[in-house]
């Protein structure tokens, strides 16, 4: 099986230049962002050319481009450089722990031992990207495995946004136990990841997924259209609250109301989030609502508000599968 | 206090010709489709030039053209003509009752009495249609003051799609008892009705209102940004089935949850409907779903599902506001 495009979507050039494939835009368009420094990395991710897992690599790529520019800088230096690339990339998006979590990893792996300078220490913030990457794939595979367990051939399956990795890595569990699903996506207004990224990829893959508007939601559930609600979770926090993208609270609350299971995926919970309080929700540019794919949709007069995220409680969710297995929200903290 | 456009959407040209504001373009474009015939009329309805109550005018209005194409039949022709005429524009949307009922006053009153034709006809159908139209813009006037009495001043008011006459009575009402509102407003996916329609509407009647995804309603309601829940109905059932544009279920259900009331709007329930089965929800043309104002906004491969309306059961529903009262929805059949 072919990988669909989505699955690697952050690449070096042949120039030693990070591209992004910009998710604003595709499939319409299959565009890169070039990116030759980690800064530009930084604006690209401020600007949505990525989101979901696609920061995670983006962040990655970031440092060893700003590992690449300290080439010529001593170990302090270099080191300094390294950090503020760091700080400056997880100051991008404040709920989604990918990218916070990449660069401690990074950082930690490259700037740990002995003070490395030049091409050693390009060469450390090169091999700590991949291992932090291919981990992270490796724990999206595991999760997927365990997904699959949770879906009977023939499932029908409600999806919100788009839940990359995972949803890929689901889906190949599920094909390869010879399970046959079928999607309903919602298009995840405003910015279509649903109707857009989810939809293009299932296409890729070889599916044939039926999209709704974000509002039909509880009506689908209502008239039994579908026999699982499965998202992702840019955030499980240890009480096994589940921040994902806005919209999703109100998924969980329809698939409670009509029986259906609603199950989060994310690949371990946050330990440094105890409870929802500890979590920022990120507010992006109100104007992003009054539009769609940059045509007006409102009229004009209005303020549109934008909360990226919402939180659904736990007891409003099935089960948390992590790369672990499978968890009661109560118990998520078990899995770390 | 000047009347928001969209208060007479429905007019006669100097010709005789009908002229329907496009409610698919408004506020964007101001255009009105002409149409010259009866048949003219449906398909503009059928093709969502207008909507909400808009189709009530409407189809008076495609009576008085039938009865003036029919102008020059003797009385038998004319009355089959018109109960032809009436026939096909009730046919052109099974959910909301507006078309049925027009249709049914308006034939009732010219063609109850006496058989007539010519401009007897003409006249005794033009002013069977004015009747009717009054009659409705009067219930609504009452409707709108019972509901502003749930209304508290400075209540942050959260509205899914467009309510129309109701809305624009009940912020009359609140104004007139002294009541200043805010707008929390759905977009409305996929035709943006609450984007384009309530909101310009409001703009119009000196609001700001803000705007927010159909994804979002749980999330601002979990947030305490709006203190109650007001929609139009297109159907109440005898038993306090409300049914209305999709995504109303699911504003039910987070405002449920939440705390927040939810009340339905409608002139009176529907007598003929004594429960949610007897209500035909209309299915319309999934490509819908795909765009937006036009624009390509789903991944190739896909398919689009539009349940136009959904349906909230009477124990998510706080109150519903006819032109009788406020009645629990359990006791909505005795405000008839």
């Amino acid at each position: 099986m072919s990988d669909p495009l989505l699955a690697a979507s952050v690449r070096y050039a042949a120039d030693g230049a990070v591209e992004i494939l910009d998710r604003r835009v595709y499939p319409f368009e299959v565009s890169w962002v070039r990116c030759a420094t980690s800064e530009d990395v930084a604006v690209a991710i401020e600007r949505m050319v990525t989101q979901s897992s696609g920061p995670l690599f983006a962040a990655t790529a970031g440092l060893v481009l700003a590992a690449r520019q300290a080439r010529r800088d001593g170990p302090e230096q270099a080191a300094a450089r390294l950090r503020s690339a760091g700080a400056r990339l997880v100051a991008t998006r404040p709920t989604n722990n990918h990218i916070r979590d990449a660069v401690h990893a990074v950082l930690s792996a490259a700037l740990g031992g002995d003070p490395l300078a030049g091409d050693a220490l390009v060469a450390a913030v090169e091999a700590a990207a991949r291992a932090h990457e291919d981990g992270y794939l490796a724990r999206s595979a595991a999760l997927g495995a365990h997904a699959a367990t949770l879906l009977d051939d023939g499932s029908r399956v409600l999806t919100h946004c788009w839940a990359d990795a995972y949803l890929i890595a689901t889906v190949r569990a599920a094909e390869a136990a010879g399970k046959r699903l079928e999607f309903v996506c919602t298009e995840t207004r405003p910015y279509l990841q649903g109707a857009r990224l989810t939809a293009a990829t299932l296409v890729e893959m070889g599916y044939r997924p039926t999209l709704i508007t974000d509002g039909m939601v509880a009506a689908v559930l209502a008239d039994g259209l579908a026999d699982v609600a499965l998202t992702a979770a840019d955030r499980v926090t240890l009480d096994g609250h589940v921040i994902n993208k806005v919209g999703t609270l109100g998924v969980a609350l329809a698939a409670r109301a009509f029986g259906v299971p609603f199950h989060a995926l994310v690949d371990a919970p946050d330990p440094q989030a105890p409870t929802a309080a500890d979590v920022v929700i990120e507010r992006r540019d109100g104007d992003d609502v009054l539009h769609a794919l940059g045509v007006r949709t409102a009229a004009e007069g209005v303020t549109g508000y934008y909360p990226a995220f919402d939180v659904t409680p736990p007891h409003l969710v099935t089960r948390i599968v992590t790369e672990r297995g499978i968890h009661l929200p109560n118990d998520v903290k078990e899995s770390l």
